[in-house]
């Protein structure tokens, strides 16, 4: 299925550009102009309101709450209650009226509308003209998250006008948001009129809201209600004079609950430096965070706006979501951009963001793996949970806890956890953090051998151990044995883990009895290992993707008309499950994880046996497809399957970015570049590339840091470049290893 | 594990009789003196109430509701909305005040306590002495349903006292009645202080309930609510004279919601005749039906009470629940005794409960079949609701749709439907009835075909047919390939419809053209059956309960521990399917079904290779067994697992008869007499018989009826006797076949 774009945004290398409004994307916009500091994220609402469809959203990391309501199941293991990232207060909220008009641009009649988002700084700008009263009324909107000091935000709006016009504006604090549209998740604590501290119902966290306007207009009234607060203005808007306001926000959300008496002096700390700095020093340092990162990460692309435009966006959106601010932060799957997937993190964490981060910034991976150690207690009770021992970390979470409701994916798929597993030896292989392996790495590894070895059996002959009633990464197979996706990753962690526990910088007696893994115990899962039944044909190189795929009805899934999609909404449940038919890679999944352990002929093999049968209906599906397709030589395969991979969500390819940004696909698209075009693997200590050039790129730069050191690496039609600074690294390239000492020009 | 009983009612052979008042059985006696004629079913509550844990609970076969809210699911083909036969207007309800103290049982100081059902009449009475101010009265409480002229129930209070009391009675229709406790199903349509007519919330189906006292105590006031009304009485109980009343209850259920004034004049009537009968003519009518029905069901325990009295139980139950009054009736799970799988009908109708109707009342047996002929529509629209073809047979139902929400049994297994192919293949070796096959058999037949075809596939060589994502009898293993017993069953039913539609006799153009069903989609089905894959090792005799399964996980299922059952408390839902643990007969119930296809060879060994897998967790599985075993000679094994068959209630061993009787393995009880120690077979058109003495009895007779005629067995120790009476039959006996004139006595 040819997926058609929709493109109404104008092409720009750094920027996003709106040229007049287009009322039918608002909640598209809404999701495109989100700004995030990891912290927080703002979806791009009209802070004056808007009455088309759309999501006012502004959310915390690592501020949740329960549902309501159990999910009833009779049967032990299944979650009952599930638990999501809530919408927040509302600190951008204003209500505009000028002689006595509201504004509300779904029918408001304008002109000269632009909306940019400057992604070297994070500003984000709106102008348009408003016919109001028989005059013309310009306003600006300005509006900016503080990338380094997390609590601030900035809004800034601006009227001007052809004849004076009576202006009335009110600035809120609205506490009253609901979630999902339905339930308002919060409490009442405290309230000023320039102050919003809440609670959350069950959860108890808090949440100090608290803003300061700067302006020329005169102050007319307050209001204090126990979940919303304002502060109204009144001024004349005359030709003269252009009548202005600045907000600035502190914004402090405590995961742990802390006192509004704790959080008033710190906010208004922020409100002072925020006030002292004003916006030209707020956008400095936001410009100067972007220039440090963007030097370590950026992708030049020559010879394609739409796709130079596309990385960036992808680049901005990761730091945006996620820079490894604090340990006990993740990455939803649609960031902090909308409510879809409940701000859960999932294996994607590990599989697909993990990358991006362990190339361009050492902290940030490394809190991303520090996540999974500070949720430890949970993933150790949701094995208990599930009768096995060691951790099971969950599907899908955002306090540790599991928070799927369906059994059929929370207590068969076993690939968050192994993911772990791969995650911390990918970070090892980078870094070689010998403390983080010492005091969180080891005991992880621990404890996920121990629920790798309790969920696996041996079949009735005692011959081959594996794993039984399990869901691989393709999640149209349900219930099976022997994934071999299952299979391996159990094996590859558990030996993993085995490796890093016997030796004694980090296996210490301590840490063994910790874990309570004696001589015998360690024995038993060496001996799973070594039995684990892995389902591979030497003669045709195919993995099976588990017992008895290869028998399964086959489904030529070219011929499943275009309007069956997405399969869920037409087809019947189990009808999905019967067949050979796969949502997403699955045997080709760990051949992409540890690609050096498999020749090119292995790979093809199984690329042009599972390919054909994959309807891709993950998001993730095409960049390891294309990732592969690159590897065997199929460049235009490759190319097709990245097609619009950098642009999913700019051009709406999904039809729901609506919903939220696909965070975890846009850092798919940035593998799919480094990991495809320019052909690195890192599943071994020392780095392989081996570029190639997309034919409609003239030549393209890639900015990484490798060991520390920033290196570049430019590839051209007949050559590439690798280029490193401050120190020398060793790079892989066509079975050879070079030591690469500033630059070095390799043909191609 | 062995279960364990707990007797508490005195063994006599046509009663229950309970000996003074067992609080803590409160609602399991509720159960046990259950009152029901096919028509309606109300429990054996107290009509005074009580305040001891119990369930006041009348029903009526074929009034139900929807759920007021749905169970949600993403996904299609799952249902969302379940419905259930609803507790009704209670016409039993009195409330009785003497000198100002209310009568409840919970804490009244009483003596001399008996209740009484009489099996041969279906009288209920109880009587006590009850002291309270001062004075010893005793108060009996008569109660019958007519199994003749099903509106008609009666209700008897009589008083007598040592002393004079002073008495208040209220005699009410109680229409505010609660569903699980939880919810009113019923709307206010008409109340008079002797008529009360409801309609259910949704499915608009009517209920009127009229009563006429006699008594003679004073009249003293009525009420009326808008769904309660009463009357209400007061009396002097004196030494010298009985105060009495006499209820007479007219209940009239309209499954298609007739209006008031329909049902009115046929109430009045009814009344009329009640009264003319009274309590007498009534209870005589009723012995005469019970009578007649045993006469050609009876089964006659020598030398063994306990068993005597609980099969007599189990076939005063089974007429209870069902006699084929209604084609649009049919048995739930737990007939019309308890709230428990709502009312719901499953596969066990056919399975289970039908070979008793079968074997002594065709008319019955008949009209369980039109239940389905009459439910085709919405089997039809499962089917399509299920992506495939013709009539997919809901897995719980009482409307005719499917009320499972769950779609790991709603989806996936397709017993209902192969066991509706059984159950005419079944009654048509009995009975040759034409005129039923011309009818509806033919075309049922017909669409049962196009769904097991449409839900099958061929697999990816295009060498064998079958299920994939199905879960056979056996609940313990989901979503599997090749269940046997699906497979064989899709084969056999396949198959059967085949050689119907064949017949010019059945198979019409009219009714092959109505079915869609042309030469080539008939060679399809036809080919289809050929190349259905049944998984048969001839070397070791053992059928695959599924593909796969040989190699799976052994568990040895003695070594669990007891304080682990039930599993789906005590075991991760996930954990119970992924091992070869069974939780009933799978492979073995084929070979039940089909048992004369297969040598005693073959069922030895399956015997011996999946009974010790079976943990018997469905209160069916035992009887399964314990004919097999019989079969085989394991005599001593088939009368461990006949155990407590036919006292599972009466000495309520599953701790759970409080829900209600256990409808189904009532049924069970019998077939593991007739098809376990008697050794009747019937899936041949010729029957066979092989008798066994269960050694803890002396003889035993069985009555049956076969081909229109009495038959009566007669098993002692040395022989066994067959006497017919009217004609002549056909049996097997030894691979012989004798024609039985009159009786004939054979050694054993």
């Amino acid at each position: 299925m040819a997926k058609v774009g929709q493109r109404y945004l104008e092409i720009d290398p750094y920027r996003l550009i709106e040229k007049g409004f287009h009322k039918d994307k608002n909640a598209v916009s809404e999701s495109l102009f989100s700004l995030g500091n990891e912290y927080s994220g703002i979806r791009g609402f009209f802070e004056e309101g808007c009455s088309l469809p759309g999501l006012v959203g502004t959310y915390y990391n690592g501020i949740y709450e329960y549902a309501l309501e159990d999910t009833p199941s009779a049967y032990k293991g299944v979650v009952k209650r599930t638990h999501f990232t809530i919408n927040s207060t509302n600190y951008l909220k204003v209500k505009i009226i000028v002689d006595g008009t509201v504004l509300d641009l779904a029918n408001a009649e304008i002109e000269d509308f632009t909306r940019v988002l400057d992604m070297r700084n994070g500003l984000l700008e709106r102008s348009f003209t408003w016919k109001v009263s028989g005059a013309k009324v310009r306003i600006k909107f300005t509006r900016l998250l503080s990338m380094t000091r997390p609590h601030l935000a900035y809004q800034g709006i601006s009227f001007n006008s052809d004849k004076d016009v009576s202006l009335k504006i009110f600035f809120h604090l609205d506490g009253t948001i609901l979630h999902w549209g339905k339930d308002n998740y919060w409490k009442a604590d405290q309230a000023f009129p320039n102050e919003l501290f809440l609670r959350t119902l069950t959860t108890n966290q808090s949440l100090l809201t608290a803003q300061e306007i700067v302006t020329n207009a005169s102050f007319k009234e307050k209001g204090v209600a126990p979940k919303e607060v304002y502060s109204g203005y009144t001024a004349i808007i005359s030709p003269n004079e252009e009548v202005k306001f600045e907000r600035f926000v502190s914004a402090i959300a405590s995961k742990k609950g802390e006192a509004y008496k704790e959080l008033a002096p710190v906010a208004k700390e922020d409100l002072k430096i925020a006030k002292k700095l004003g916006l030209e020093g707020l956008l400095k340092e936001n410009a100067e965070f972007f220039e440090e990162h963007y030097a370590k990460s950026d992708i030049v692309i020559d010879g394609d706006e739409t796709d130079q435009q596309g990385i960036r966006f992808c680049i901005f959106q990761m730091l945006s979501a996620y820079h490894g601010l604090e340990g006990d932060n993740n990455i939803g799957a649609k960031g902090l951009t909308g409510e879809a997937y409940s701000g859960h993190a999932f294996w994607d964490s590990e599989t697909y963001c993990l990358p991006y981060y362990l190339f361009n910034d050492q902290k940030a991976a490394k809190n991303l793996l520090m996540f999974r150690y500070l949720t430890l207690k949970e993933a150790k009770e949701r094995a208990i949970d599930l009768d096995c021992e060691g951790a099971c970390f969950p599907i899908a979470t955002r306090n540790g806890k599991e928070a799927c409701t369906l059994w059929q994916h929370a207590s068969t798929q076993l690939q968050p956890t192994s993911a772990v597993a791969y995650a911390i030896y990918h970070y090892m292989n980078l870094y070689n953090d010998e403390a983080f392996m010492k005091n969180y790495g080891a005991e992880l590894l621990g404890e996920i051998a121990k629920f790798l070895y309790s969920r696996g059996s041996y079949n009735a002959s005692n011959t081959h151990f594996g794993y039984y009633g399990v869901m691989g990464p393709d999640e149209f197979q349900l219930m099976v044995a022997h994934n071999t996706y299952t299979n391996l990753m159990g094996k590859k962690s558990m030996e993993y883990a085995l490796s890093v526990l016997n030796n004694p910088k980090y296996g210490t007696k301590e840490l063994l009895k910790k874990l309570g893994l004696d001589e015998a115990k360690l024995s038993k899962i060496k001996k799973a290992c070594d039995d684990m039944l892995i389902l591979y044909n030497p003669e045709t190189k195919l993995f099976e993707q588990h017992q008895g795929y290869f028998d399964l009805p086959h489904i030529d899934v070219d011929k499943i008309p275009m309007e069956e999609f997405p399969l869920y909404s037409h087809w019947t449940y189990d009808r999905i499950y019967r067949n050979d038919m796969i949502k997403q890679p699955d045997v080709l999944m760990f051949l992409f994880l540890y690609n050096q352990d498999y020749s090119d002929e292995i790979i093809k093999a199984n690329y042009e046996f599972y390919e054909p049968r994959c309807i891709h209906e993950s998001s993730l599906s095409p960049s390891i497809h294309s990732i592969l397709a690159s590897q065997i030589g199929k460049d235009q395969e490759a190319l097709n399957f990245f097609g619009f991979a950098t642009r999913l969500d700019l051009d709406d390819y999904n039809r729901n970015t609506r919903e939220g940004l696909h965070m975890t696909s846009i850092a798919a698209a940035w593998m799919n570049i480094v990991y495809g075009f320019l052909g690195l693997r890192s599943d071994r200590p020392i780095l392989k590339v081996k570029p190639t050039l997309p034919e409609r790129w003239n030549h393209y730069g890639v900015n990484l840091t490798y060991h520390g050191l920033p290196v570049r690496f430019d590839v051209y039609a007949d050559h590439f470049e690798v280029e490193v600074k401050g120190g020398s690294i060793e790079l892989a390239y066509l079975n050879q290893v070079y030591v690469i000492e500033s630059k070095r020009s390799f043909p191609r």
